[in-house]
């Protein structure tokens, strides 16, 4: 059986890294690195940088290119299964023709391979077209974790519970039921704009673990249009952004 | 200003440190270290073992006992919070006479100082009384992703918000509006059994990530019982456990 080490990689800082990923990745008999263009260059990059300057020996790198997500299909969901699957196809081409017959394969993924990450579900379907793998997942930092250490705030207050949702559920649904803390991922727009801000926090994070980190906090009707528009000069300037952030109700 | 840093350590592995863990902890001036006793005991050796076979160097590590909390104190956040009093007033004392003016404490914090955990609070104690203090944290693999990564599962299904909560919040309310999967902490005392297991799946841990991690997974209305023996013989045995879960209600 050939082991698939699905490797979380943290939030853009090499010192995300554990012992373990360290590890893992380079005892792997090929890792696989999608090439930039379809994906922030950036991101790329590090991991290029991971691969090439911070795992002792040279591991075989595989380079591959991401399908093109198709947009237009009129279901989100849709849309992300498609992609999904062309994903698998490309996954199980190279890991036939690259991987010996117990060797082992790892890829490196953003934040942990929990969190609102595909590489699982495209595991699945590698296992279901029957492939014989051995799915090893390696926790990492997530850019939530990275956001809340940045911020130095714990992510829940005393005992009581947080949701992780996106900013597309958060526009449709609202501010969720029965939590005081809502942290938000997956957010192309701000969503936050769209929810009553009387009473609420923000701790917002953009590029959280890099360089060029930028942080804004406060109360969301006081420093909603900054984050707006600082969001937007980043994403200009940079060509790419990731934010990311924690609404909370103030008690009373 | 003295720099106090929070270092997440991760779930009771130490390949689970990260580079940024390391390089903190063993350039800290002091690493204050409770003491076993209070707390289970294979935790606070894993905490030695850390700081005396895994950091280069060696720093000064000072040992502390835990004030013990009041169990009797009628309602239960007074009595975490008098207990965070206690703890602050111990680690002020303790930073005085050990750390220089401009110098640095490391504190190890069982996986991230974002959750569930109490050392924010009580650095935000300290600042409160007086002392000048930088408060640096660095995010630690928390237990709920090592049991998603050992369970090889994601903790949300595609685009679906997640609620992480309590054994107190899952007993009191029930299942929370609003989502399909809920990632249950703290829980002493397998609170799942509150709920009607129609439908929901549970992915269940104890001493996740540690040498003697258990898993149990299944419909809960075929493994809840299971859960329930199984986590009262290891706790016996072990004179000890920590445990952890997520529930998800199947989509029909």
């Amino acid at each position: 059986m050939i082991t698939l080490s699905l490797v979380g990689i943290g939030s853009g800082n090499p010192d995300h890294l554990t012992r373990e990923a360290i590890r893992i990745l380079e005892s792997a008999e090929v890792i696989l690195l999608p090439r930039k263009g379809a994906e922030k260059s950036d991101l790329a990059d590090l991991r290029l940088m991971i691969a090439e300057n911070i795992l002792n020996g040279s591991p075989k790198i595989v380079e591959f290119d991401y399908p093109v997500r198709d947009a237009n299909t009129p279901k989100y969901l849709d849309g992300v299964n498609t992609w999904h699957d062309a994903l698998a196809a490309i996954w199980q081409k190279l890991i036939s023709s690259h991987v010996s017959k117990e060797g082992s394969v790892a890829l490196m993924v953003w934040g942990d391979p929990s969190l609102y990450d595909s590489t699982l579900r495209i595991a699945d379907r590698l296992i279901a077209r029957g492939m014989a793998l051995n799915v090893n997942v390696v926790p990492g930092i997530t850019s939530l974790q990275m956001l809340t250490a940045a911020h130095t705030i714990p992510l829940n207050t005393l005992g009581a519970p947080v949701l992780i949702t996106t900013g597309r559920k958060l526009r449709e649904d609202g501010w969720p039921e029965g939590v005081d803390t809502v942290a938000v991922m997956l957010d192309g727009e701000c969503s936050f704009q769209h929810l009553d801000p009387s009473g609420v926090s923000i701790w917002w994070g953009a590029y959280v673990g890099m360089p060029q980190q930028v942080l804004i906090e406060g109360l969301l009707s006081e420093v909603g249009e900054d984050i707006v528009s600082t969001r937007a000069m980043a994403r200009a300037e940079s060509g790419w952004i990731m934010d990311i952030y924690v609404l909370r109700k103030s008690a009373n």
